[in-house]
């Protein structure tokens, strides 16, 4: 049994190199700061001032990871790309209930990483932020030797949004009949690399710089890696917007959107449902999008049945908006002017409350 | 090469799991609601109205993790109190602020761990925001097997608090001269672990069921689980009570407390200096109270010189306080008489602006 003295750095936690670290991310976080932010970083909590032009304002927050897609990111070497995906994986969850973000904050855990790292992977959660209009409030960094393998971490994130309460998006105003409109996925978003990885990475043996097979000029890393995207700025004006026959003026403003659902973890057939009322399914019909190669690829090489498939990934579906049928030529027309290629993908029923895809 | 057919079940992720899990949280969750949280679990976002009774909102959030303190919680096979930990630091993070909670959310990320271990670490962050009158709002739960080890896991938090603009606590009164008035910790708190556990369960070999070295009653396990303390149930009242000289009904109502300063990683010296006005620092009397015995065992075993104890351990000092000298014995006195034994710890100087020990 050695007496030799021990300290904290040779434990593996080094105080300095966290300091320094600290140091590096000072100019991003202030990029991010917006009129209603009181703090600067390194105080114990951040200050967000409540802004004062929303009546009735309710705070809608989310919590999220990223998954293990950072597997993929951490074996190819780009660090600052995941936490883009979890910026706007946290936009996107509270925007479906009509809020916009106000601040975000990050979770941060490493094992051994080399120095500079910690600053790449913030620059992306910061750059984010910034496109999302959102500020960086603040986040842990936590250096844990003994939980993260050597180069790995793990990144969560929070994000604090606002909405006035005549404005949320609550699904209850969804009918039989409604239209679905779909709004295209990047590509895998955030969502089921444990078995993408498995399959690309394990078995059919690829490696992040091989070409990512079906598809041109993009790697494995690059395709896998895809930035899960944010859908604010493209449904920030439809939020604003009063749908016809209400008004703000008189506090009955009410946007056509009557829901929005984010497809995450469980693809389509596991989000949809959360934003519909009890009693009511959907019918996707899936002629009405050409899966995308991305996703044809990885049922071919992995075996995947169609079924599983739907019940892990988004097959190329990122958003889904629930409007009135007369208001669903209107949206897509809207944002196809917009250069989103949207399409109508199917319509609410009463005759079953899940999802089937005819 | 195989060519059976691969699902996410068989890739280490298990739907089914994750959503019996999620049943099993419902009830926790319930039992945090209060009369502004708007919204039931299983949406994307959790909805939570800004109370109405606060003058000039200003929201105040933090985020954290229970750091390595979980390995001593795995191997000890205790999951109930990392929750209370993690709540409880970031209630005290939010309160130096001068904020009160509102709102808490989880992110908990795991490899593959038994059925019910998940519900049971929600059970301590549930019971940890009832205590502290804050609303379990959401979470995020992970698997991701192939990032933890068997059996591990890991756990963040994030809170949102809210405090009035005018009763913001952000130490620009405090002057050369105050005085600082420590409140205990429990123990280690969730700080310092990485060393700590290197020193018991490695150095000393012992293991989570042996009798604590030094101390009565309380095995290894349990004397490094302690929890980590709220100090809202005690400060509560001296944020909203008027300082002497300032109204609120005037809109000009100050705390006496000038400064908070939750004693985390980095120990007094660390943070103590984040709560002061830069050109002031602090002289700690050293003798004013007697090191617990858990520090000075762990000193013992590890050969941990002084400097480096009180660079990475709170020492026994979970917070400290700072009011005016003619405030301090008052203050004193009145969390005396609530049962906390709390001192007066040393003085604020403006002879350097670092933490000095006397």
């Amino acid at each position: 049994m050695s007496k030799a003295p021990m300290d904290y750095r040779s434990a593996g936690v080094d105080l300095d190199r966290a300091h320094r670290d600290k140091e590096g991310l000072k100019e991003l976080v202030a990029s991010t700061r917006d009129e209603n932010t009181l703090s600067e970083m390194g105080l114990f909590g951040g200050l967000y001032r409540v802004p004062g032009d929303v009546e009735d304002p309710v705070l809608v927050s989310s919590a999220d990871g990223v998954g293990t897609k950072l597997k993929v990111a951490i074996r190819a070497g780009i660090h600052d790309t995941v936490g883009q995906c979890l910026v706007n994986h946290c936009v996107n969850d509270i925007l479906v209930q009509g809020a916009r973000p106000l601040f975000f904050l990050d979770y941060l855990a490493t094992g051994q990483v080399p120095e500079g790292i910690v600053p790449e992977i913030v620059r992306g959660v910061a750059l984010a932020c910034r496109e999302n209009g959102c500020a960086l409030l603040g986040g842990e960094t936590a250096q844990m030797p003994d939980f993260y393998s050597e180069g790995e971490y793990d990144l969560a994130g929070f994000i604090v949004g606002i909405v006035s309460a005549s404005r949320i998006i609550d699904g209850s105003r969804v009918q039989d009949g409604d239209a679905l409109v779909a709004l295209p996925s990047s590509g895998l978003h955030t969502n089921g690399y444990t078995l993408a990885r498995k399959v690309f990475l394990g078995r059919a043996r690829l490696s992040p710089d091989d070409p990512m097979p079906g598809l041109e000029d993009e790697t494995v890393g690059e395709a896998l890696l895809r930035v899960h995207r944010s859908y604010l700025p493209l449904l920030r004006d439809e939020l604003d917007r009063d749908a016809p026959g209400t008004s703000s003026d008189e506090g009955g403003g009410r946007s056509e959107l009557r829901a929005l659902a984010h497809i995450t973890g469980g693809g389509i057939e596991g989000n949809l449902p959360r934003s519909l009322p009890p009693g009511l399914g959907a019918d996707i019909e899936t002629s009405s999008w050409k899966i995308p190669p991305l996703f044809q690829v990885l049922a071919h090489l992995g075996g995947i049945d169609d079924d599983e498939m739907f019940r892990v990934f988004n097959m190329g579906v990122g958003m889904i908006a629930v409007v009135a049928p007369e208001h669903a030529d209107g949206l897509v027309d809207r944002l196809r002017a917009a250069g989103e290629p949207a399409w109508i993908l199917g319509r609410v029923t009463d005759e079953h409350d899940g999802v089937r895809r005819i």
